[in-house]
């Protein structure tokens, strides 16, 4: 398949979510200049982006909004569940336990991890915090496909080279640290204050 | 000033990253090329975006690393700070009140609400929660420019429409819902399994 690029791919859980929106309200089909609108971006774009995957709407017609959401649904993979491990078991890790979205999208925290012993053994939200010593063996026996990271920053490479030493493929992670991370390896950031600079640089220019 | 795409911004905010962490390696200047490397994007794009705002590095000097750094920090409205607002004292919500991202890049945050009485009062690392119901009060006193949404999706567009009823022009909502806020507001929106699905479809299709 093409190389797809990582804002087409953002770009597509876009659109199912919007997709998800027009269902709730019957709506049974779709033009690329609605979905544009309801994203912020261009009809091209959109057209582009559905094309890569050989998804084309009928010329005055548009998308069908259940075929489309279950075409997305299937190239993301969001059509079987993932097995997720959350390191770090400090605000951002126990939160991220109970997030919803994550339920909803099929992405299940099977387990969380810490190495303060003071933490080991305590519940958070249903799950036992175990120790991060045994990654390798809870990795394997909880299948687990994502691991997220929720360390501080220092401690952020060190916890990425032994998730991948356990065979960890996908990492999502909070730490404000770039990791260095063999090829096979993919790993995306989450840093909540790039969109709270998006809005203070709106402010600085606008007002 | 030239109306600068989004991506444009977040690039930027990336970009004073990856300056910070060469800065605390003693790096004086950078190449468009490095700076690319480190970001994922090609060095034509680094020396689009950083041209728009006028800056220009010295061909086969690169760019002075502390300079650009002050410059994308003018730019995104970081010399100063920002007073910040939460909605919703739930896992997120409490989260983020001492999420360190958040602090160091100058976004404070002044007040955590609440609708529900039973948590009005209690203290969340040192903050004591407030009713929502006197939003339009505390935005005034404490000068809130920034509010972020973190409560269900199904209430999230009313707390908007307080927000924005209280003067509030800058919203970044974690609630899985699109909002409708008039023209002179801007909503960022952050979903955290936006950047799981970008993961989900690297392993459905890599592996």
């Amino acid at each position: 398949m093409k190389k797809i690029s990582d804002s087409t791919i953002r770009r597509m859980s876009k659109y199912f979510r919007s997709l998800e929106q027009l269902i709730k309200k019957d709506v049974e089909t779709v033009s690329s200049d609605t979905l544009a609108e309801m994203d912020g971006i261009t009809s091209a774009q959109v057209r582009k982006d559905l094309s890569f995957f050989g998804t084309f709407g009928k010329r005055g017609f548009g998308y069908n909004t259940k075929q489309l959401k279950k075409q997305i649904e299937n190239i993301l993979g969001l059509y079987r569940t993932w097995n997720v491990a959350i390191v770090g078991a400090g605000n951002i890790g126990r939160a991220l336990t109970e997030y919803a979205e994550f339920k909803k999208q099929g992405f299940i925290i099977r387990v969380i991890m810490d190495r303060d012993p003071k933490k080991v053994g305590q519940q958070v939200h249903g799950l036992a915090i175990k120790d991060f010593k045994e990654v390798k063996q809870l990795v394997k026996e909880e299948q687990i496909d994502i691991a997220i990271i929720a360390v501080p920053g220092d401690v952020a490479q060190p916890v990425a080279d032994k998730l991948v030493e356990a065979g960890i493929k996908a990492i999502l992670n909070f730490a404000p640290r770039s990791l260095k991370v063999p090829g096979h390896v993919m790993v995306k950031y989450e840093n909540m204050a790039v969109e709270m600079e998006s809005l203070s640089y709106f402010l600085s220019n606008n007002h």
